[in-house]
């Protein structure tokens, strides 16, 4: 039995790093102490008032079907949420609760991409992009940045890749690489979406995990609200990464669209989730801040760790919960050096390359074990890097 | 900005049948009593015990990411529940656990289906079939059937339409119809499928609401279960209609693309709603048989009340929460006589034509309030019908 074509092409273009992950899982498994720098999850839990807010309001009744794009007080909360970080005014009707980010990642790209068109994404990218655009029929660009210029997309770069291209995924602060867009790099994208009358769809999950400055949502800058669909989620921003709740933000006819949409693939998230989520946004940028508050400092004492490193560069950070290496003067790739690090050290980082081409030569370190073990593990990864044969 | 032409042809064919469910709830809204008997859910909440477990899981921390196919006790108690319901070896491996029976309908077609093909799907039909055929860029073509077969699918007409076709959608207690396929129907159907290579997707959300005999599933059929694939869900079952938990049943391969596929559509589902989902099954068949006997009970009582009409006809009825009333004896379209009967007795109930065109000249009733409430609609149902003017 033969299935579709689409499945041969739904996976990443990425080379296998999750190789380490699931080696350094088994390693763990078999009683081997790990140091697991890998995935993108706090070392948190789910605060319990979030939690109890949830089993409250199922056991209030909270369990029957929701449908459409989400509950009124919820949508409005995310809506003055999103006024106030953006700057953008945003009402009930531009907000789509999805069942988690992903899940409006994949609907964003649904209702603007038809089989064959092109969809453009910035390499290096988050695991899932290139499959998103790709089950959804459309044909996936990447569009490289470059080390040289910390990852910042460029706008001759996404122009030479415009011609057909439908729609331009953009993510910051961004998973891998910790680079924040800058106001002049927005900028420039927004002019090239305009000029090549592109669909900007900004994946903007890490919004509260902002090391300077404040965040900066493409939707605000002129003209652009209505060629914008920014992602959002609680996943990073609370701590609730299994809760799958998120929401997509663009003009009304498109939220019009994903509702639609998702009466035909998920039809509504759990009421009380729905809850929970408004719960946790009322916990205020308070909760927010401390949630995000210890990825900043490790990132700080990441910097402060690598500093007088020979032989790693830190790529410039400004948020998320990773720090990218540059491992290139190693004479190692980043799947090789991840390999070996596995090995001598115990220690697992995702290689640049699995993230795409343009972080090849790179580590990704999650910032995800607490601080002692985290200053631990990077002088153990310094040391290691150190040690090396030289390069050549 | 322009959408995606999948847009466009996103929602069903059926004349908006929605019109009185929303009819109805504005008037509800506005404080008239309005017996709904639009809506397939039931008249109770979610269990308690099941709540709890949930709460105990989240609370337990189980709110971090969950990828892949299902938490494996979970994937495994669903094996075991297919194996001894559906007669068919099933293991693990064939279980994909879904954020509802809709994400699994979804996911079903997306693997099998590429844009340009065609999907098959029996008429009348649930609401979302033609647009979750579409939505994967395929082409949607209904097969009827008819009234005076009882709405069985009819070998012929299946044949008649299954040049190019690669999929056939049937569903088994049938919405809107409560027909329970035959097995002649079933092994028709097989036939049909294997002669012309179709995956066979078999909705089977149903399987617990049976008013005689033992479900039989077409998957369990000689030959079949290579090529079927067969959607499930707590929803019906274990009235947990908004707790968004489902599964897939397939060939390993199968469940291997879907896995893929939920990497960039949805990415798992809450944990918590996983183990909640297992404490739902860990209740056994006492507790599905106890939260499908009110509907059995009203069946029979829609049987008594509309015996001795001259007006309207019962289909005859073998499972699922509905039961479907021919009313072309009273000169109406389904349509006309549902608006009349929300205008006059404030009963609203779905018209045939919300379902396709093979239901037309007919109404379905939901069993969803209490007996007392549904004899007495059933009982206004019925005068009102013999009260209306001769046909023609």
């Amino acid at each position: 039995m033969q299935l579709a074509g689409r499945v041969a092409h739904m996976t990443g273009d990425g080379s296998d790093g999750w190789e380490i992950y699931y080696r350094a899982r088994d390693l763990k498994a078999r009683g081997v102490a790990v140091v697991n720098l890998t995935i993108g999850e706090h070392d948190i839990r789910t605060d319990p008032r979030i939690l109890d807010a949830m089993a409250a309001s199922a056991r209030a009744g909270n369990t029957g079907y929701t449908v459409g794009p989400g509950k009124p007080d919820l949508r409005r909360a995310i809506a003055e949420r999103v006024t106030a970080r953006a700057g953008v005014a945003t009402g009930p009707g531009n907000v789509m609760v999805t069942p988690g980010g992903q899940a409006a990642l994949f609907a964003a790209h649904m209702v603007t991409l038809d089989p064959g068109d092109t969809g453009l994404y910035c390499d290096p990218y988050y695991a899932t992009y290139p499959g998103t655009i790709r089950a959804t029929g459309a044909r996936d660009v990447a569009v490289p940045t470059r080390p040289e210029t910390g990852f910042q997309p460029e706008a001759e770069a996404i122009a030479a890749r415009a011609a057909g291209a439908r729609t331009l995924l953009i993510n910051t602060p961004n998973n891998p690489t910790g680079t924040v867009y800058t106001r002049r790099t927005l900028e420039d994208v927004a002019r090239v979406a305009a000029d090549h009358d592109l669909w900007l769809i900004s994946d903007e999950v890490y919004d509260t995990q902002l090391w300077a400055g404040e965040h900066l949502s493409p939707r605000a800058l002129p003209g652009m609200a209505e060629r914008t669909l920014v992602v959002g989620s609680l996943s990073k921003s609370h701590a609730m990464t299994g809760s799958r709740i998120g929401w997509l933000i663009g003009p009304e006819a498109v939220i019009g669209a994903v509702t639609a949409l998702a009466t035909n693939t998920t039809y509504g998230l759990p009421g009380y989730i729905q809850d929970a989520g408004l719960a946790a946004l009322s916990l205020g940028a308070a909760f927010e801040e401390a949630v995000s508050a210890p990825f900043r400092r490790r990132r700080d004492l990441a910097v402060a760790c690598l500093a007088s490193s020979n032989r790693l560069r830190l790529v410039p950070s400004g948020g998320a919960m990773y720090v990218m290496v540059d491992v290139r003067a190693t004479g190692l790739s980043g799947n090789r050096f991840a390999e070996r690090l596995l090995e001598a050290e115990r220690i697992a980082v995702m290689p640049g390359e699995s993230f795409g081409q343009a972080a090849a030569g790179h580590v990704r370190i999650a910032l995800t074990v607490d601080d002692d073990a985290l200053a631990e593990a990077l002088a153990r990864l310094a040391a290691f890097a150190e040690g090396l044969p030289d390069a050549g």
